[in-house]
């Protein structure tokens, strides 16, 4: 049994969801574990992981209104120093993962055919953002 | 320390929720590992899996009806070419879990006393959904 | 590779959110590893885990009146039997987190410099909750 433990850096972009699958798939061939358990973790509280579809970018476009709907921009909040979007990101990320876990097998992480894993920036402006990658087997 | 994967395929229902709590507990009866890590993971956009009360029928509806509440069928969305119930359905998985982890003593996921998992589908007609098990421990 | 678990008790209070960083770290700290996962698991239906910043405290008023929002204390709710608060509180609890993963390194669990691990308590009363902490490296 060993493991492994990779910083992934997700450069600014003013895309809401970033398709990090890729990088993810990279880091677990790399780390020569073929039977194991991947743990994604993102060390933010305005940007989350999300597993959602891979095909049809309308999705991600519906999802993105509706968690703008869901932590509406204007709601009298009292955090508003860091600017009117902040304290919607937080609340969006409070709804969706900090952390995903993911099995592996064949070298692999075993997703369904449909799933992409997203970074999901809450934030206006680009952010650069901070993901660890844990991976334990053998 | 050793690991154990199994994949479980939760039959089509017209069930909102599937409590699957006993076919988690007897994987991990059969991995022969006492103390450890349990990881579920499941590989579908439109179902989710859900820690929730086991004892109050009424609670799941409750929830039903609540999430029916937050993801609305009717948002005017983009994405409608897998029908009306398709995007409520992405919006209810992001929402909710994609992956759960359960510490395994005595041979057992430590489940609280009123928790059961559910497998929560979130489209209208029945779907065949996978679920993959993962345990490490010894 | 070594594995540890111990349960956290934590008294009862009125506050929403209670930070159990310090006594996570804590417990890291004694299990002796210095790479590997942690995982949290809370064994309730009507308390959460979440991952917040730990920087302005109006960040937490402001959560507890979105979630208060998401999940309002009157919407006809069948299950009333345990009091007006409970049904929101399993609500609540299925919007956020019953399991936590956070990776290891330096014997200390990888938060970014914002984040904190709050117990969320979603019932009106006091209640003394329940997390399992289990961590396996080396």
């Amino acid at each position: 049994m060993k493991q492994r433990q990779e910083r992934l850096t997700i450069a600014a972009s003013r895309e809401k969801f970033t398709d990090i699958t890729d990088r993810v798939r990279k880091f677990v061939a790399s780390a020569g574990i073929t039977t194991g358990l991947l743990t994604l973790f993102i060390q933010h509280t305005s940007a989350s992981l999300l597993i959602q579809e891979n095909a049809d970018p309308d999705v991600l476009k519906d999802l993105a209104d509706a968690f703008a709907r869901l932590a509406p921009r204007n709601a009298n909040y009292r955090h508003t120093t860091e600017g009117p979007d902040d304290m919607p990101s937080h609340i969006r990320a409070a709804l969706t993962q900090t952390s995903l876990s993911i099995p592996v097998a064949d070298g692999n992480p075993q997703l369904g055919t449909w799933q992409a894993i997203y970074l999901f920036e809450h934030r206006d402006a680009p952010h650069q953002r901070q993901v660890l990658m844990h991976i334990i087997g053998e």
